[in-house]
């Protein structure tokens, strides 16, 4: 490519990511923990072949790409029981398909509204930046939980 | 239900809205013209079904209505040509099922940023709101030229 996909580049080094920004690498999809972690749980899934559209997969491809991303909000929604999940594929700064899966919990007083005001509101407030990427679990035991509630998702029925 | 769904009601009444509004009937989803044209061919995907999350859904019938999703939102980068398309499920509101598809041109000063900051302002600002209701085409040439698009994409081969 002329314009290197920052995503495409991302996903080649994954060897180099800190363990737990890699909460689970599905068939066509590898999902990250978002630096959004005020909304705990927040993962960014992540197409594993470079396509900006959803219909440019084809139709197998995307059943279970979609199937990737119904799961990962599933694991996501058991593990922290938010009131409502968020699901956002937009691309306008990276076109390459992303799936941003937001938990919304009760306790958040903008729960009402969709995320991208406050996170706006954090690159210009230093303060807010650093409120919306705290938990009050860490970045490595909201990935172990996470996989946790992913492998028995995973698991065969006995 | 105890607390009777905004969409759940306005489905059931579907015959009174106004005909431009209904852009598509899908076997397990109804497709409405949104009401912010600037981006326009915005539409909003409503299950026929009331539930809150995709993973509630049957895996057949998430799978279809995922791929319904996925036409409708081809339909409107063919017809209106967008730089990209945003796909947004969140429900924080109504939590009944539907996506958001807003095309999203390059003429917009706010290309590379979610819709949801210019629709907050337009919620306390009238000049604002009348901008982002407004497009160069009345909203039922939008629908005809969204369903002309439709046809053909459900058109068998020949």
């Amino acid at each position: 490519m002329n314009n290197p996909c920052l995503l495409c580049d991302k996903l080649s080094r994954i060897q180099e990511l800190p363990a737990d920004d890699v909460v689970w690498q599905f068939p066509h999809s590898v999902a990250l923990l978002g630096p959004w972690q005020y909304y705990t749980g927040y993962c960014v899934l992540i197409t594993r072949t470079h396509h900006t559209e959803l219909h440019q997969l084809d139709p197998v491809t995307r059943q279970i790409f979609l199937e990737e991303m119904t799961l990962l909000a599933k694991a996501i929604e058991i593990t922290f029981q938010p009131r409502k999940m968020n699901y956002e594929l937009l691309g306008n700064q990276v076109p390459h398909l992303h799936w941003h899966l937001f938990p919304r919990s009760n306790d958040d007083p903008d729960t009402l509204k969709p995320v991208w005001l406050a996170l706006d509101m954090a690159e210009r407030d230093a303060a807010e930046k650093n409120r919306l990427q705290s938990a009050a679990l860490s970045r490595g035991e909201i990935a172990v939980r996470l996989r946790t509630t992913l492998k028995k998702l995973e698991a065969p029925l006995p």
